[in-house]
């Protein structure tokens, strides 16, 4: 492994996006991440989507990097192996990462016994030690009722499932601090986040628990528009679509000069007693602003419209559909370093990423595919928990561990 | 400060959300977080919500717990006094936090000629060196056509600026990362993340670019259904709505146990040739679920529904508004250990977030409210750049610095 995490050891027990994501996220970056799961594979084993054969595409998209061991932790001794496994000693070792409950074989206070300056992460529910995943933090946090059309009375869900991507991040850069303070102190500890207070904690930094308590705000769903300044969706003559932005004064000055459509900025502005030089106003304006700036787009191709923005210096960018992302943006392809071509196998050869973080001290490496399930059980066995061939065989015989299952390998 | 990374000293210099909220993350963990700002203030700092003054809220809300320092950096002088800062001494210092152009006075080379071991964050818009902003990467990475309602033809846009708080995320990450890097080899680094890179790596790591690749799949807007699996919004009798998941099998049973609907799911399923235990067919018939469930939530009050939902142990969460969520939620609110009412000068009392992660270790202290601009101009001269007295009141003299504006103290 090279990458600036190098040497670190991780062991991960978990499902679906948060947790998954951080150890992705620390594998990416060169740490040795080891994924305990059941023999039959975890709760996200088959999230679609999936292939024809009904091989997951996300589950291979957020595994990437790590090595794989299946363990039968339905039984006692298959539960002791994994916690030998967390506890295995190791000065860069003894980190665990984890979104189930932290309470049996995965029960902090336990493992601490077993290695007492072990780091664990734990991504929780709520804090009031409820369940929840990103789609109900989401609906709980105020977010669906500013989300989408204006014209549609209920809540609109969000498809990112930002809470669980940003949760995972979180996790990520705390199992790192306590690392950091552990290698200071040499003090191990159990670092915790919950998954509906990374939503509420955001909501309240982006303005809108002072929004509701100072102004007493109610605010409507948004549409495409970009609240508190300038900013929504155009179509063109030729029926593509682009997202302009002007919230800095910047901004605006370079859409009215991609536009020369100054004079009747200004006559609208006049007419409504606003000053578009103020982000404010334009937000207040944006109605008129819009009407102006569409039959702009309306009267242009797409290619034409984009060389005018562009030579203005105008943020704006192209909306593409997953299929125009990957089969058109050369951002999205083996021409941006962060993206490889894989071979995946029970899947094929496909684009995947490397984490998006560059770090200067440590090139890049190739982008790691995900593990087969089972592929490293042996490995890891041996390596870490240096457990002799006899002792390994012994477990096989009794069904506690499986290496991969061989159609499984098959590309 | 307290916290598990107090001792560092972060230098930032940022707008809007991804940078600001790394820095608000590492000064949130004990860091000594200083934010450099233009006289007049940075590009966000009248950003919306704003009170009816004019305060933002989304300023303070992203600024907690820094120390704001005023600087003329349209003058060479003035430059010099921020590079200086960001290359002063000191082992836990020579880290540098950037979402502006990294030419000029925050060139990373020119920077490391003052400070051989520097660690510098740098976010840039996307891979090929053009502006982007949570808006434009969103629509260029795929999700606006599959959210919101399926009767809509074009884009929704995302509300939660997603890509931001993901990058914030990383972006803090990636420091502690290179600090850790620096402590272990002594040498520094410049670390770069582009937004448009973490939109389009998660579009990948969730199975989208794939989907393309590998199935070719169009797939349409997912309305408030979950991907793949069962998952949707439901009204009861009294008008309030609920988000109702069931991903994983145990989640399915105890939907079915809540609801007593089973014989009509196994008649729903036969008459559709699925298999409702598994997560993909309960996808293909979310209409027949969805059609049988909405009769069962609108003959009962959200009350009723919510105790049945929580005996039988679903996944479940209410909708709310920002305001339901902050009058409603005892979650946000000061039972919830994250939250604490806060006094912000020029905006008054309101409720507000430390950061999500807890560290054992490290006891959660107060949380602490966003500098007024300015505050700790003079503090961070005489402390961090160790100026007499003397030398302070000739920049002052000069207009190169300034403190806290008289009326911006003002509670």
């Amino acid at each position: 492994m090279t990458g600036v995490l190098a040497g670190l050891r991780v062991v991960e027990s978990a499902a679906f996006v948060a947790a998954p994501s951080a150890g992705m996220t620390l594998a990416q970056l060169g740490a040795d991440v080891i994924r305990i799961d059941p023999l039959a594979g975890g709760l996200d084993a088959h999230r679609w989507p999936v292939t024809k054969d009904g091989k997951s595409l996300y589950w291979v998209g957020l595994n990437k990097g790590k090595r794989s061991i299946r363990i039968d932790i339905a039984k006692p001794e298959g539960r002791e192996l994994a916690m030998a496994l967390i506890a295995a000693p190791g000065e860069n070792a003894g980190l665990c990462l984890t979104n189930f409950p932290a309470t049996g074989w995965l029960d902090f206070a336990g493992l601490k016994r077993r290695r007492h300056d072990l780091v664990m992460v734990s991504i929780v529910g709520d804090s009031m030690g409820r369940t929840a995943l990103d789609y109900t933090v989401n609906a709980a946090a105020g977010f669906t009722f500013v989300t989408g059309p204006t014209d549609v009375a209920g809540p609109v869900n969000n498809v990112v499932p930002a809470w669980d991507l940003v949760t995972g991040q979180s996790a990520a850069l705390g199992l790192i601090a306590a690392e950091r303070h552990r290698r200071l102190t040499g003090e191990g500890q159990l670092v915790r986040i919950a998954l509906a207070d990374v939503a509420f904690a955001t909501a309240g930094a982006l303005g809108y628990i002072a929004d509701v308590e100072i102004n007493d705000a109610h605010r409507p769903h948004y549409g495409n528009d970009v609240f508190g300044a300038y900013g929504r969706d155009f179509a063109t003559k030729d029926g593509r679509r682009l997202m302009v932005v002007a919230i800095t004064r910047g901004q605006w000055e370079a859409l009215k000069k991609a536009t020369g459509l100054s004079e009747k900025f200004d006559l609208a502005a006049r007419a409504l007693d606003l000053d578009f030089t103020r982000e404010g106003d334009r937000y207040e304006g944006r109605a008129a602003i819009t009407a102006i700036l569409e039959r702009w787009f309306a009267a242009r191709g797409f290619t034409e419209a984009a060389a005018a923005l562009e030579s203005a210096g105008v943020c704006w960018g192209p909306y593409q559909t997953f299929q125009q992302m990957v089969r058109e943006d050369p951002r999205v392809s083996p021409a941006n370093p962060i993206f490889q071509r894989i071979a995946q196998p029970g899947i094929g050869r496909y684009l995947a990423a490397g984490n998006p973080l560059d770090f200067g001290a440590a090139p890049r490496g190739a982008v790691l595919r995900a593990p087969v399930l089972g592929e490293h059980t042996d490995e890891v066995l041996l390596g870490v928990l240096k457990l002799s061939e006899r002792e390994l065989g012994a477990l096989h015989d009794k069904g506690l561990v499986a290496g991969a299952v061989a159609s499984d390998r098959t590309a």
